[in-house]
């Protein structure tokens, strides 16, 4: 019986990581899409968020099925309800990733970003990615010290942020008020992209150290 | 013991309940707040979300020791799971209000909001307040056709977007980018909001018939 529980329950941190996975290659190719107005390859990501949120489906049946059937307790029932969590996240960021397309497939043949932003939406597209390449290496490893340095990351993400409003905002701005709206949304996309892979890795410091990540001050290394 | 385990079970949803009433309250504020310039009002609902935060982490607790002590099967354990979504809706809807106060502190003394876009503000943030009064209501009632009305709701709050990027999206748009900037994201803000209402009122829809709203068809009514 025993086995037959954490066979269950490997199975719904499986799919996590492959709805991460899932996630991160679906916000990848349409960065790409976006930049590249490239009509195909939005369509494509507009039409797999479906997967993901069949695949959200199916963890949350698994986890009740068992919290029901093997009523863990303790650790493992902190586990199973943190993936309920971090599945609703994900299935978030299969929203994001597609809504991303759809921007891209809006404005076919033309590419949303005009070329001045293309390298900080490139960035913010590709730091999103590694986001969520990183919190997907977490869930696998429960890896502490690499779940913090999401933190970092999200503070990059943060500070492209930053610079693309102040492209907004300069008074040079001449691309008009729909690529604003456009530029405006996109980088709120990528924004809570991020806030979602740094959620998880924060999920797995807390079900490791007890600590919430805010609270969770690390060993100092000895100096070597 | 079992009046105790429904003691608990009501509690939470209790707690539901109280954190909606809070978020829709607070989305209320932080319209007014942003539409008056009213600075100490908008400091009221930044500060206030982290009572919701709190509420939150509460409700999580005691999902999660009803589930260790009583271990609900069957409905019981999905009205547990689904409670801890909702939560998780509610968490991010305090969030949302205290980003649209955020925008009212930015631009504190003036308004972030043009005159000619006031009223389309307004029945945003009215829209969003009844919406989330409804979601209270379905919550408590378990009151499926309510429930069904979200749906129309949203429409209007849909329709409400569609008009605010028609104005944004004028030729005669005359107040500059900042503040194309700052529509752009109150009018994200306020349908995210009404999205979560949404979700929370399916939530109870799929409690209650075991259906998905979107497959859900009520009775046709008798004609009078």
């Amino acid at each position: 019986m025993r086995d037959a529980y954490h066979e269950e329950l490997d199975a719904i941190s499986d799919n996590l990581v492959e709805m991460a996975r899932f996630v991160g290659s679906a916000m990848g190719r349409a960065t790409t899409a976006m930049l590249d107005a490239d009509l195909k390859l939005a369509e494509s990501v507009i039409a797999g968020d479906e997967k993901v949120d069949e695949m959200q489906r199916d963890l949350e049946n698994s986890a009740i099925a068992l919290l029901a059937r093997q009523q863990p307790v303790a650790t493992d029932l902190r586990i199973v309800v943190t993936s309920l969590r971090m599945s609703a996240d994900l299935e978030r960021c299969g929203d994001l990733a597609q809504h991303v397309a759809k921007v891209a497939r809006l404005r076919f043949p033309d590419s949303a970003v005009p070329r001045d932003l293309t390298a900080t939406i490139l960035e913010m597209g590709q730091l999103a990615q590694r986001l969520m390449a990183k919190a997907t290496e977490v869930l696998i490893t429960k890896d502490v010290e690499l779940a913090m340095q999401l933190e970092q990351d999200d503070d990059e993400m943060d500070s492209l942020h930053r610079t693309l409003f102040s492209h907004l905002l300069d008074d040079r701005w001449h691309h008009g008020i729909e690529t604003a709206v456009d530029v405006t949304l996109l980088g709120r996309y990528y924004e809570r992209f991020a806030d979602h892979a740094v959620s998880i890795a924060r999920r797995v410091v807390y079900l490791v150290t007890g600590e919430h990540a805010d609270e969770f001050v690390p060993e100092p290394e000895a100096t070597a």
